[in-house]
Protein backbone atom coordinates (compact mmCIF):
# COMPACT_ATOMS: atom_id res chain seq x y z
CA UNK A 1 0.00 0.00 0.00
CA UNK A 2 1.34 3.50 -1.11
CA UNK A 3 1.69 6.23 1.62
CA UNK A 4 1.07 8.99 -0.56
CA UNK A 5 -2.22 10.36 -3.10
CA UNK A 6 -1.36 11.54 -5.92
CA UNK A 7 -2.50 15.38 -7.43
CA UNK A 8 -2.43 16.61 -11.00
CA UNK A 9 -2.34 20.06 -11.82
CA UNK A 10 -2.36 20.85 -15.39
CA UNK A 11 -3.61 22.78 -18.17
CA UNK A 12 -4.66 22.42 -21.32
CA UNK A 13 -6.27 23.70 -24.50
CA UNK A 14 -10.00 22.96 -25.09
CA UNK A 15 -8.82 20.26 -27.21
CA UNK A 16 -7.05 18.75 -24.80
CA UNK A 17 -3.58 19.31 -25.06
CA UNK A 18 -1.04 19.82 -22.99
CA UNK A 19 1.65 21.36 -25.14
CA UNK A 20 2.33 20.97 -29.29
CA UNK A 21 4.18 18.07 -30.80
CA UNK A 22 7.61 19.79 -30.56
CA UNK A 23 6.35 20.73 -26.68
CA UNK A 24 5.89 24.20 -26.95
CA UNK A 25 3.71 25.86 -24.61
CA UNK A 26 3.77 29.59 -25.51
CA UNK A 27 0.06 29.46 -26.20
CA UNK A 28 -0.53 28.13 -22.57
CA UNK A 29 1.92 30.73 -21.12
CA UNK A 30 0.29 33.38 -23.26
CA UNK A 31 -2.99 32.61 -21.58
CA UNK A 32 -1.86 31.74 -18.19
CA UNK A 33 -0.55 35.17 -18.22
CA UNK A 34 -4.20 36.51 -17.88
CA UNK A 35 -5.02 33.88 -15.48
CA UNK A 36 -4.09 35.91 -12.30
CA UNK A 37 -3.62 33.52 -9.17
CA UNK A 38 -4.33 30.14 -10.89
CA UNK A 39 -3.93 28.66 -7.32
CA UNK A 40 -0.48 26.96 -7.79
CA UNK A 41 1.72 28.34 -5.49
CA UNK A 42 -0.76 27.00 -2.70
CA UNK A 43 -1.15 23.63 -4.47
CA UNK A 44 2.74 23.20 -4.99
CA UNK A 45 2.96 24.50 -1.08
CA UNK A 46 1.37 21.05 0.18
CA UNK A 47 3.06 18.75 -1.92
CA UNK A 48 6.41 16.94 -0.97
CA UNK A 49 7.08 14.84 -4.12
CA UNK A 50 7.18 16.09 -7.96
CA UNK A 51 7.30 12.97 -10.46
CA UNK A 52 8.16 13.94 -14.40
CA UNK A 53 8.42 12.04 -17.33
CA UNK A 54 11.84 12.53 -19.14
CA UNK A 55 10.67 15.04 -21.58
CA UNK A 56 8.47 17.20 -19.10
CA UNK A 57 12.32 17.13 -17.32
CA UNK A 58 13.80 17.97 -19.90
CA UNK A 59 11.61 20.71 -21.30
CA UNK A 60 11.76 22.13 -17.81
CA UNK A 61 15.49 22.25 -18.54
CA UNK A 62 15.59 24.17 -21.48
CA UNK A 63 13.89 27.17 -19.68
CA UNK A 64 17.32 27.75 -17.32
CA UNK A 65 17.61 27.98 -13.77
CA UNK A 66 14.72 30.09 -12.91
CA UNK A 67 12.11 27.61 -14.15
CA UNK A 68 13.46 25.22 -11.17
CA UNK A 69 10.90 26.16 -8.39
CA UNK A 70 10.74 23.05 -6.66
CA UNK A 71 13.21 24.18 -4.08
CA UNK A 72 14.11 20.54 -1.77
CA UNK A 73 11.37 19.14 -2.67
CA UNK A 74 11.93 15.26 -3.84
CA UNK A 75 11.98 15.23 -7.67
CA UNK A 76 11.54 11.80 -9.21
CA UNK A 77 11.93 11.22 -13.42
CA UNK A 78 10.03 8.62 -14.96
CA UNK A 79 12.04 6.78 -17.52
CA UNK A 80 13.79 4.08 -19.08
CA UNK A 81 16.87 6.16 -21.03
CA UNK A 82 17.53 9.02 -18.46
CA UNK A 83 21.09 8.08 -16.69
CA UNK A 84 20.77 7.99 -13.36
CA UNK A 85 23.07 10.44 -12.43
CA UNK A 86 21.56 12.85 -15.24
CA UNK A 87 21.14 15.38 -12.21
CA UNK A 88 22.03 15.98 -8.79
CA UNK A 89 18.27 17.37 -8.00
CA UNK A 90 16.53 14.07 -9.73
CA UNK A 91 16.07 10.39 -8.95
CA UNK A 92 15.65 8.53 -11.74
CA UNK A 93 13.07 5.36 -11.36
CA UNK A 94 12.74 2.69 -14.67
CA UNK A 95 9.16 1.95 -13.67
CA UNK A 96 6.18 2.87 -12.15
CA UNK A 97 6.69 -0.22 -9.30
CA UNK A 98 9.96 1.29 -8.61
CA UNK A 99 8.87 4.14 -8.52
CA UNK A 100 5.97 3.77 -6.25
CA UNK A 101 8.31 1.71 -4.22
CA UNK A 102 10.85 4.14 -4.08
CA UNK A 103 8.25 6.88 -3.32
CA UNK A 104 7.04 5.06 0.07
CA UNK A 105 9.97 4.08 1.14
CA UNK A 106 10.91 7.40 1.35
CA UNK A 107 7.38 8.23 2.79
CA UNK A 108 5.96 10.97 0.26
CA UNK A 109 2.66 12.27 1.51
CA UNK A 110 1.51 14.84 -1.25
CA UNK A 111 3.10 13.64 -4.85
CA UNK A 112 2.59 16.26 -8.01
CA UNK A 113 2.52 13.88 -11.39
CA UNK A 114 2.91 16.14 -14.08
CA UNK A 115 3.30 15.77 -17.95
CA UNK A 116 1.29 13.76 -20.15
CA UNK A 117 2.70 10.14 -19.77
CA UNK A 118 3.44 10.06 -15.63
CA UNK A 119 -0.39 11.55 -14.98
CA UNK A 120 -1.72 8.87 -17.70
CA UNK A 121 0.69 6.25 -15.90
CA UNK A 122 -0.51 7.46 -12.49
CA UNK A 123 -4.09 7.19 -13.82
CA UNK A 124 -3.69 3.74 -14.69
CA UNK A 125 -1.99 2.53 -11.42
CA UNK A 126 -5.22 4.32 -9.74
CA UNK A 127 -2.69 6.29 -7.67
CA UNK A 128 -4.45 9.66 -8.66
CA UNK A 129 -6.56 11.37 -5.94
CA UNK A 130 -7.37 14.72 -7.29
CA UNK A 131 -7.15 16.61 -10.56
CA UNK A 132 -7.09 20.37 -10.82
CA UNK A 133 -7.92 21.35 -14.61
CA UNK A 134 -7.42 24.30 -16.31
CA UNK A 135 -8.78 24.39 -19.76
CA UNK A 136 -7.34 27.66 -21.88
CA UNK A 137 -9.30 29.27 -24.07
CA UNK A 138 -7.94 28.04 -27.97
CA UNK A 139 -7.98 24.96 -29.82
CA UNK A 140 -4.54 24.07 -31.36
CA UNK A 141 -5.78 20.64 -33.48
CA UNK A 142 -2.53 19.24 -32.86
CA UNK A 143 -0.35 18.70 -29.59
CA UNK A 144 0.75 16.01 -26.51
CA UNK A 145 -2.79 14.91 -25.11
CA UNK A 146 -2.93 14.70 -21.67
CA UNK A 147 -5.16 12.03 -21.29
CA UNK A 148 -4.73 8.12 -23.11
CA UNK A 149 -6.03 4.61 -22.72
CA UNK A 150 -7.96 3.38 -19.46
CA UNK A 151 -8.01 -0.15 -18.19
CA UNK A 152 -11.63 1.12 -17.50
CA UNK A 153 -13.71 4.07 -16.75
CA UNK A 154 -12.74 6.50 -14.11
CA UNK A 155 -15.63 8.27 -12.72
CA UNK A 156 -14.88 11.92 -11.47
CA UNK A 157 -16.33 13.41 -8.71
CA UNK A 158 -16.36 17.29 -9.11
CA UNK A 159 -15.37 19.18 -6.38
CA UNK A 160 -15.30 23.07 -7.52
CA UNK A 161 -14.73 25.71 -10.73
CA UNK A 162 -13.95 28.93 -11.29
CA UNK A 163 -13.41 31.31 -14.19
CA UNK A 164 -9.74 32.71 -13.74
CA UNK A 165 -8.92 35.99 -15.96
CA UNK A 166 -8.36 35.78 -19.93
CA UNK A 167 -11.64 33.03 -19.87
CA UNK A 168 -9.46 30.13 -18.43
CA UNK A 169 -11.76 27.36 -16.73
CA UNK A 170 -10.64 25.86 -13.49
CA UNK A 171 -12.06 22.94 -12.65
CA UNK A 172 -11.11 20.41 -9.65
CA UNK A 173 -11.93 16.62 -9.32
CA UNK A 174 -11.20 14.50 -7.15
CA UNK A 175 -11.05 10.41 -7.83
CA UNK A 176 -12.35 8.06 -5.12
CA UNK A 177 -9.67 5.11 -4.99
CA UNK B 1 -21.07 34.69 -47.72
CA UNK B 2 -22.86 32.08 -45.79
CA UNK B 3 -26.62 33.69 -44.64
CA UNK B 4 -26.02 31.95 -41.49
CA UNK B 5 -24.06 31.35 -38.18
CA UNK B 6 -23.54 27.66 -36.87
CA UNK B 7 -23.56 26.55 -33.24
CA UNK B 8 -22.32 23.37 -31.63
CA UNK B 9 -23.89 22.22 -28.37
CA UNK B 10 -22.21 19.25 -27.26
CA UNK B 11 -21.25 16.98 -24.37
CA UNK B 12 -17.84 15.33 -23.74
CA UNK B 13 -15.91 13.47 -21.21
CA UNK B 14 -13.33 14.74 -19.20
CA UNK B 15 -11.06 13.27 -21.72
CA UNK B 16 -12.96 14.78 -24.67
CA UNK B 17 -14.98 11.89 -26.49
CA UNK B 18 -18.54 12.18 -27.40
CA UNK B 19 -19.15 8.52 -27.91
CA UNK B 20 -16.98 5.28 -27.26
CA UNK B 21 -15.74 4.06 -30.26
CA UNK B 22 -18.67 2.16 -31.07
CA UNK B 23 -21.00 5.04 -30.40
CA UNK B 24 -22.00 3.97 -27.33
CA UNK B 25 -23.52 7.21 -25.04
CA UNK B 26 -24.73 5.30 -22.20
CA UNK B 27 -22.15 7.38 -20.14
CA UNK B 28 -23.26 10.45 -21.24
CA UNK B 29 -27.01 9.50 -20.51
CA UNK B 30 -26.32 8.46 -17.25
CA UNK B 31 -24.75 11.39 -16.26
CA UNK B 32 -26.59 13.54 -18.28
CA UNK B 33 -30.20 12.33 -16.62
CA UNK B 34 -28.52 13.79 -13.23
CA UNK B 35 -27.86 17.66 -14.95
CA UNK B 36 -31.16 19.32 -14.86
CA UNK B 37 -31.89 21.98 -17.55
CA UNK B 38 -29.07 21.76 -19.63
CA UNK B 39 -30.45 24.79 -21.74
CA UNK B 40 -30.19 22.26 -24.62
CA UNK B 41 -34.49 23.17 -25.68
CA UNK B 42 -33.36 26.68 -25.34
CA UNK B 43 -30.78 26.30 -27.83
CA UNK B 44 -32.94 24.02 -29.59
CA UNK B 45 -35.87 26.41 -30.13
CA UNK B 46 -33.40 28.88 -31.77
CA UNK B 47 -32.36 26.81 -34.44
CA UNK B 48 -33.55 26.64 -37.75
CA UNK B 49 -31.30 23.86 -39.57
CA UNK B 50 -29.58 20.48 -38.29
CA UNK B 51 -26.38 19.37 -39.59
CA UNK B 52 -25.41 15.69 -38.59
CA UNK B 53 -22.51 13.29 -39.79
CA UNK B 54 -23.97 9.95 -41.35
CA UNK B 55 -22.79 8.18 -38.08
CA UNK B 56 -24.74 10.34 -35.52
CA UNK B 57 -27.93 10.55 -38.04
CA UNK B 58 -27.83 6.49 -38.04
CA UNK B 59 -27.13 6.65 -34.37
CA UNK B 60 -30.16 8.70 -33.99
CA UNK B 61 -31.94 7.16 -36.42
CA UNK B 62 -30.97 3.22 -33.67
CA UNK B 63 -33.29 5.30 -31.09
CA UNK B 64 -36.33 5.07 -32.65
CA UNK B 65 -38.84 8.02 -33.63
CA UNK B 66 -39.07 9.40 -29.84
CA UNK B 67 -35.31 10.64 -30.34
CA UNK B 68 -36.14 12.71 -33.53
CA UNK B 69 -36.67 16.07 -31.84
CA UNK B 70 -35.91 18.02 -34.65
CA UNK B 71 -39.51 18.68 -35.61
CA UNK B 72 -40.13 20.59 -38.65
CA UNK B 73 -36.81 22.09 -38.89
CA UNK B 74 -34.41 21.34 -41.87
CA UNK B 75 -32.12 18.76 -41.20
CA UNK B 76 -29.32 17.77 -43.54
CA UNK B 77 -26.83 15.02 -43.67
CA UNK B 78 -23.24 15.34 -44.72
CA UNK B 79 -22.16 11.72 -45.74
CA UNK B 80 -20.23 11.15 -49.17
CA UNK B 81 -22.48 7.39 -48.62
CA UNK B 82 -25.79 7.90 -47.63
CA UNK B 83 -28.84 7.80 -50.74
CA UNK B 84 -30.11 10.48 -51.79
CA UNK B 85 -33.44 9.48 -50.63
CA UNK B 86 -32.37 7.80 -47.44
CA UNK B 87 -35.32 9.46 -45.39
CA UNK B 88 -37.28 11.98 -46.39
CA UNK B 89 -36.87 13.91 -43.32
CA UNK B 90 -33.16 14.86 -44.69
CA UNK B 91 -31.41 15.90 -47.29
CA UNK B 92 -28.32 14.62 -47.76
CA UNK B 93 -25.01 16.77 -49.24
CA UNK B 94 -21.56 15.42 -50.54
CA UNK B 95 -19.26 17.61 -49.52
CA UNK B 96 -19.27 21.41 -46.94
CA UNK B 97 -19.46 23.44 -50.23
CA UNK B 98 -22.11 22.00 -51.83
CA UNK B 99 -24.09 21.98 -48.06
CA UNK B 100 -23.24 25.26 -47.64
CA UNK B 101 -24.14 26.28 -50.79
CA UNK B 102 -27.51 24.74 -49.81
CA UNK B 103 -28.01 26.27 -46.73
CA UNK B 104 -27.58 29.75 -48.06
CA UNK B 105 -29.68 29.35 -50.97
CA UNK B 106 -32.38 28.02 -48.32
CA UNK B 107 -31.65 31.08 -46.06
CA UNK B 108 -30.26 28.93 -43.50
CA UNK B 109 -29.46 31.46 -40.06
CA UNK B 110 -29.13 29.80 -37.38
CA UNK B 111 -27.53 26.33 -38.13
CA UNK B 112 -26.65 23.19 -35.00
CA UNK B 113 -23.57 21.15 -36.33
CA UNK B 114 -23.77 17.97 -34.15
CA UNK B 115 -21.06 14.66 -34.20
CA UNK B 116 -17.28 14.95 -33.86
CA UNK B 117 -16.55 14.50 -37.90
CA UNK B 118 -19.50 17.58 -38.66
CA UNK B 119 -18.20 19.49 -35.66
CA UNK B 120 -14.61 19.42 -37.18
CA UNK B 121 -15.66 20.26 -40.68
CA UNK B 122 -17.35 23.05 -39.36
CA UNK B 123 -14.30 24.86 -37.76
CA UNK B 124 -12.04 23.84 -40.42
CA UNK B 125 -14.41 26.06 -42.10
CA UNK B 126 -14.79 28.77 -40.08
CA UNK B 127 -18.20 28.20 -39.88
CA UNK B 128 -18.81 27.89 -36.56
CA UNK B 129 -19.81 30.93 -34.24
CA UNK B 130 -20.45 29.26 -30.62
CA UNK B 131 -19.76 26.28 -28.74
CA UNK B 132 -21.36 25.27 -25.74
CA UNK B 133 -19.51 22.24 -24.11
CA UNK B 134 -20.94 19.94 -20.94
CA UNK B 135 -18.31 18.02 -19.45
CA UNK B 136 -19.36 14.80 -17.69
CA UNK B 137 -17.20 13.82 -15.30
CA UNK B 138 -16.07 10.25 -16.42
CA UNK B 139 -12.62 9.44 -18.12
CA UNK B 140 -13.65 6.66 -20.71
CA UNK B 141 -9.80 6.54 -22.57
CA UNK B 142 -10.82 5.75 -26.10
CA UNK B 143 -14.04 6.80 -28.35
CA UNK B 144 -14.94 8.75 -30.80
CA UNK B 145 -13.03 12.63 -30.38
CA UNK B 146 -15.07 15.77 -30.55
CA UNK B 147 -11.83 17.51 -31.63
CA UNK B 148 -9.58 16.91 -34.66
CA UNK B 149 -6.90 18.81 -36.57
CA UNK B 150 -6.81 22.49 -37.62
CA UNK B 151 -5.41 24.21 -39.97
CA UNK B 152 -4.53 26.94 -37.35
CA UNK B 153 -4.78 27.69 -33.68
CA UNK B 154 -8.72 28.60 -32.93
CA UNK B 155 -8.70 31.15 -30.21
CA UNK B 156 -11.90 31.00 -28.01
CA UNK B 157 -13.40 33.99 -26.07
CA UNK B 158 -15.11 32.32 -22.49
CA UNK B 159 -18.54 34.09 -22.40
CA UNK B 160 -19.81 31.55 -19.12
CA UNK B 161 -19.66 28.56 -17.49
CA UNK B 162 -21.77 27.04 -15.03
CA UNK B 163 -21.87 23.88 -12.85
CA UNK B 164 -24.99 21.77 -13.93
CA UNK B 165 -26.34 18.86 -11.39
CA UNK B 166 -23.90 15.40 -11.15
CA UNK B 167 -21.04 17.56 -11.51
CA UNK B 168 -21.31 18.32 -14.94
CA UNK B 169 -19.45 21.65 -16.07
CA UNK B 170 -20.74 23.53 -19.14
CA UNK B 171 -18.85 26.15 -20.84
CA UNK B 172 -19.77 28.47 -23.62
CA UNK B 173 -16.98 29.60 -25.86
CA UNK B 174 -17.74 32.26 -29.03
CA UNK B 175 -15.51 32.21 -32.02
CA UNK B 176 -14.63 35.76 -34.05
CA UNK B 177 -15.41 34.72 -37.69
Amino acid sequence: MSTFVASVFIGTSVDGFIARQDGDIDWLNEHGEKAGDTGYDAFLAGVDTIVLGRATFEKLLSFGPAAWTYGDRHVAVLSTTLPDDADPRVTVHRSMDALTETLTARGARHVYADGGQVVQSFLRAGLVGRITLTTVPVLIGTGIPLFGALVSDLSLTHESTQVLGGGLVQTVYTIER
